[in-house]
């Protein structure tokens, strides 16, 4: 296989950008994800790629249960500072105000313009990053309205 | 959970649309399909949601192999053509020109800006479509500037 036709492929796959965040043992993380896709209507599922060596990764397998915050096209530095360590400070998450999700307590950021909780069903490893299998459990919506933010909008269009 | 917050936020998530292809015993096959995300770096992986109950499904698990072809903004016809039943005329299904991947045989369009051949690792089943976690072991580009297709540029986004 040539790596520069399968790095172009794999870049016009269509990504977006969101939050994920977790609860575990009352430490709160969040982290910027793009690898997720809906997977069912039902039961309501979604499959998101989650970075296998990390914290998160830990949390989600652990706790069983995280959250997704959808972004907005002009969120791009909220997405920027969950790329880094996590600072909490009160009931904000690196400067970003959140509330705790019904189900799991994972942060949910007030200025995100919905969001989602998951139940998680499979975790699948056989890569980098596992493939999360998780079923839908509680959803919000603040701005309806909102235009979601696609990775290939962003500074950080790296695939492949 | 409220049908409607669940409904908007799945909606917000975003997806692409491409043309699953695949061959099995001398039959082939395309379907359009949304639900893809790339999975892992090394190796390459994708995810993607295959109808449970389709002759699509059965045909990439009896196989174990796959492609998919990229679709760009302006192939909307494609795609359209690919939610109906295929009907193949030689080198053409449903009027589009083909030829045979190279790992498995599976159609891959002349027409497609690029696409990428799968070997099946792992098919999850919860729900009315099955997660198909498989390694991407061939890819081949024809258009790399095309830009490539979003569900909700279509007329189709009804997700959640």
């Amino acid at each position: 296989m040539d790596p520069r036709s399968k790095k172009t492929a794999l870049r016009m796959i269509t990504h977006g950008l969101y939050l994920l965040t977790v609860k575990h043992k009352e430490r709160l993380k969040a982290s910027t994800v793009s690898w997720l896709s809906q997977a069912s209507f039902r039961p309501p599922l979604v499959m998101v790629g989650v970075k296998a060596d990390t914290l998160t990764h830990k949390m989600v397998e652990e706790s069983g249960r995280f959250a997704i915050n959808l972004l907005a096209l002009d969120q791009t530095a909220m997405a920027q500072a969950f790329f880094k360590p996590v600072e909490q400070d009160g009931n904000q998450l690196s400067g970003y105000v959140f509330e705790p999700s019904p189900v799991s307590g994972a942060p949910i950021f007030v200025d995100a313009p919905a969001w989602f909780e998951c139940q998680v069903l499979d975790i699948v490893k056989n890569g980098d990053h596992s493939v999360v299998v998780a079923e839908v459990v509680e959803a919000g919506v603040r701005q309806a309205d909102a235009a979601p933010m696609a990775l290939r909008d962003t500074v950080w269009h790296d695939g492949g």
